[in-house]
């Protein structure tokens, strides 16, 4: 089966995010002055090809921890549903 | 009233995407062969005061627009709700 996976990685609630701030500032500057807390992170999608939504859940953790998200720096949170398989 | 926007911000998918192409093949060099078609793309969170849902659609929907995505080469959808405001 295929599983398509939707993946967020935020930089952690603890941390500066410099990239989002510059984006708040700027905000203000096009009239958009009730626009704040903005964080930047990435969203990534994928096809993982597994027996079952455990195994595939299982592959997109390790995919996470192994290439791309940065632990120290981000946590990562992802959702996963089958895919219709084109007969 | 305060709402929390989150945005997501991908490439187009008629466009080549460098990044996830270069992530889908290193999938396969640390042993999840089963992972394809990575996309990345931006996730973005943010807050906005609006008197209601509607008004701080238009805002986050014209930040999107001014701002945060290069609509050439990037869509964006976004999810929105009321966030509990601490009295």
């Amino acid at each position: 089966m295929t599983f398509r996976a939707s993946i967020d990685i935020m930089p952690l609630p603890a941390l500066l995010d410099p990239q989002g701030k510059a984006v708040s500032s700027n905000m203000h500057n096009i009239g958009l002055a009730s626009i704040s807390n903005v964080r930047i992170g990435k969203h990534i999608t994928l096809e993982v090809e597994a027996a079952d939504q455990a195994s595939a859940e299982a592959q997109v953790k390790e995919a996470c921890e192994k290439l791309l998200a940065n632990q120290i720096m981000e946590a990562f949170t992802f959702t996963m549903e089958a895919v219709e398989t084109v007969a």
